[in-house]
């Protein structure tokens, strides 16, 4: 594991984040670039209008290119987690981008709006997949699976408003793996969760937690507090942010827009607070409201049992039962979890490195007869690695640049900033060493200052955001 | 190289493509599958109209699912072919699945109709792209870059009607390999040739030929012809069929549909005939009325270079001059190139193979500078692999199961076919060996024919046709 704290490398990668992106513009030459042939070609075959384009060059909102670059980070992350998922026995899937829009339908309740339609141009409504579940469970009903032990790595869709979940894409690549059928209860759950701890811990991103819950017990929970039965699923999704909103914020939405009872919210806010390892699953078995509900018992004996193959497995301090888990898709029934990494405690004045969860999944064992024509079904459970957010952090550990010279000339490393655009160069030489103390050069002003090393990372943001 | 023609198997793959179907619908169980806990949670969650979905389960028209078997042979090819782009020096390159719909436009005149347009839900008109060199052009202009070789490996989007081009998909998967720049005439023309070669060398598919010809000889020839110029592109697009259809239905379009003179239409045929190696090009070089056009000269300059570059490469004699290579798409300014499989002289009879082209490109010098603010300019040239199209041979190739076992009992072998749904078995024991027969097995209804072997291909096909 690296030795680099989160919040070093975290600022480190903020601005080196920025420092890769002037090259592309700055090493480009205006030379004139096509050959005669070429020329000839062009004049007989252009026309005028096509010349200058009349619109403005770029992606669609919410996407991106990977450059070069980029893509040796993606396949380093793509590698570690499919070789994970093939050690454990998955074989791999591949459906297309788009399915028919009825199989998406009323799969994703709240989140509704945000899926993709193609234009009808005639033939079948079509949708861009939303996720790499769904077409799972649909693949499974089509051909009469049973049992299947799967990956998928693909991209997903979704029309997220860029307003409220800024730094996350419109397109994104999902890493799925899922196990079907019937097995030794919370046998294939565990295995999930062993896979999350092999894949993040293999991925060196620091240290991670896993919080683990019921959807039974988040349903039992509800009913103990008053939570009307319809309003579960939509109260389900208020809780699912408390990972990115507060929980004032998570209650003004639940009492506010979905129209629950203060005093309810306030039950909710008591159960949201809890979290703890199998002791507090004993606990909670015994709490005097939520043993109430027979489902909630169900969903505490078995997260019971999970934590005792997470024992076994060696795993166990990874994962902590957090009651305020809740997972915003509706396809969930049994045990949820989704894994955060944790930051240092002088982290929190960094806001850069809040990427929320990289892997997250659960049970959904009533996916597949909603395909199934006859109704028959087909337990599941798995895990979706989010790679977009992987990428961010290993994109950043990766993107400080030294220049390793047999010769190491400053001139040459200086020429190499301005040919590559580089905008700033940090050097630290012998003088600098014995002082504590680094010089900061702008690579194009050619200006050096000598700045302490405690306010590099300071100096460098604001110069970056200054250009 | 492989010992078996393609004929063989061809015939083979044809049939044990079919063979494979089964499986899947034959080895399902009734079996109820739920857990007691599963089935608390439905019971609970599920509305009644969702356990018996009104709607025939299936994937869009034109898709399909890949399952594991399939999935390796995809990586297997996947990875022959991408080794071999890392080999020349590219680069990775990713793009979103869909651009701005106008980024699309205009790039492929007659192929118009066929874009997967998104529906129109507040934001940007987009559309899935189409292939992978357009955003590749639109790569290249934004980050006004004048030089990289890439690979771009992804799926691309077409709404080709079924009716007229069976066996080909709407959504499929690309490998583009592309050099973009200023480089000494001809020799990035030449590696993407070469590039060709050794891919479909590695890929073992049986012999194969690269089709040459250069855009300006095919718009020289038109104008020679007498074609008007404002006709050249759909011309063209036109000839680009004589693939898949003969010359008289090419014409019959040109002539009937197009508008042109007959007598036009015929002295494009007669040259469409012609088909050589460097000595071809020297000749035409010399033709009297070709040789009225400047631009078919040039373009027969530049052919006379590539073939010398080619002959150094060691691969002239994989490489044809063929007047009657179009190319469709209109981007294309100079060489283009397109490989097709040979088939033996008995295969005439099996429509099956006819996979058409699996790999072409060319180069097109003009697209960059229609996504470039001030039209500068990149030449470009580069190639596509069609996936789908080796698959489906490669699929063929690899799917004739053969049972190795330690104690190889029939009984064993025939419960494994029941098991995993394979409809026909082919025995050859000593017995038939020695006889140079082979018995059929219908392992549903355990009966057995014994057959010679040279109307084994067309007995099995029978019994699959009939099932």
């Amino acid at each position: 594991m690296s030795h680099l704290g989160p919040l070093r490398r975290g600022a480190w990668a903020a601005l080196l984040h920025q420092l890769l992106r002037p090259p592309r513009a700055v090493c480009t030459r205006a030379v004139g670039c096509h050959s005669q042939v070429a020329e000839a070609v062009l004049t007989s075959q252009l026309k005028p209008h096509q010349e200058k384009p009349n619109f403005i060059i770029k992606v669609p909102k919410g996407t991106r290119d990977l450059n070069p670059q980029q893509m040796v980070v993606r396949e380093k992350i793509l590698d570690e987690i499919i070789s994970c998922f093939k050690r454990h026995g998955a074989k791999g899937l591949d459906t297309p981008a788009f399915e028919l829009t009825e199989m998406l339908t009323e799969k994703y309740e709240d989140n509704f709006g945000l899926r993709y339609d193609l234009k009808d141009q005639g033939g079948e409504l079509l949708s861009l997949r939303y996720d790499l579940t769904v077409p799972f469970a649909r693949y499974l009903a089509m051909n009469k699976l049973k049992k299947m032990k799967r990956y998928q790595v693909g991209k997903v869709w979704r029309r997220e408003s860029p307003a409220i979940v800024q730094g996350r894409y419109r397109e994104f690549c999902q890493c799925d793996f899922d196990i079907a059928g019937e097995f030794d209860p919370m046998i294939p759950d565990a295995e999930c969760l062993k896979i999350m701890c092999e894949i993040l811990s293999g991925l060196q991103l620091g240290d991670f937690l896993i919080k683990v819950n019921d959807r039974r017990v988040v349903d039992g929970m509800f009913a103990v507090c008053g939570v009307p039965e319809s309003k579960f699923r939509t109260i389900c999704s208020s809780m699912d942010k408390l990972d990115k909103m507060s929980w004032e914020d998570v209650r003004h939405e639940m009492v506010v827009k979905k129209g629950l009872a203060p005093e309810v919210a306030d039950r909710i806010g008591e159960y949201a607070q809890c979290h703890g390892g199998i002791s507090l699953v004993e606990e909670m078995s015994k709490d005097p409201n939520l043993s109430q509900s027979q489902l909630a018992l169900q969903g505490l004996a078995d997260l019971k049992l999970l934590f005792e193959y997470l024992t076994l497995f060696g795993i166990a301090e990874k994962i902590s039962f957090d009651l305020s888990l809740a997972r915003g898709l509706d396809y969930y029934t049994g045990v949820i979890y989704e894994a955060v990494l944790l930051s240092s405690p002088d982290q929190a004045a960094t806001e850069a490195l809040n990427v929320g969860s990289v892997a997250a999944g659960g049970r959904y064992d009533g996916l597949v007869a909603q395909f199934d024509p006859k109704g028959h079904n087909v337990p599941c459970v798995g895990l979706s690695i989010g790679v977009e957010r992987i990428f961010f952090l290993m994109e950043q550990k990766m993107k400080a640049e030294i220049l390793y010279k047999n010769n190491p000339k400053l001139l040459t490393q200086l020429h190499y900033c301005e040919k590559t655009g580089i905008p700033l160069m940090v050097i630290i030489g012998e003088q600098e060493q014995k002082e504590g103390v680094l010089k900061l050069r702008s690579v194009a002003s050619r200006e050096e200052v000598t700045i302490n090393r405690e306010i590099l990372v300071a100096e460098i943001q604001k110069r970056l955001s200054e250009s």
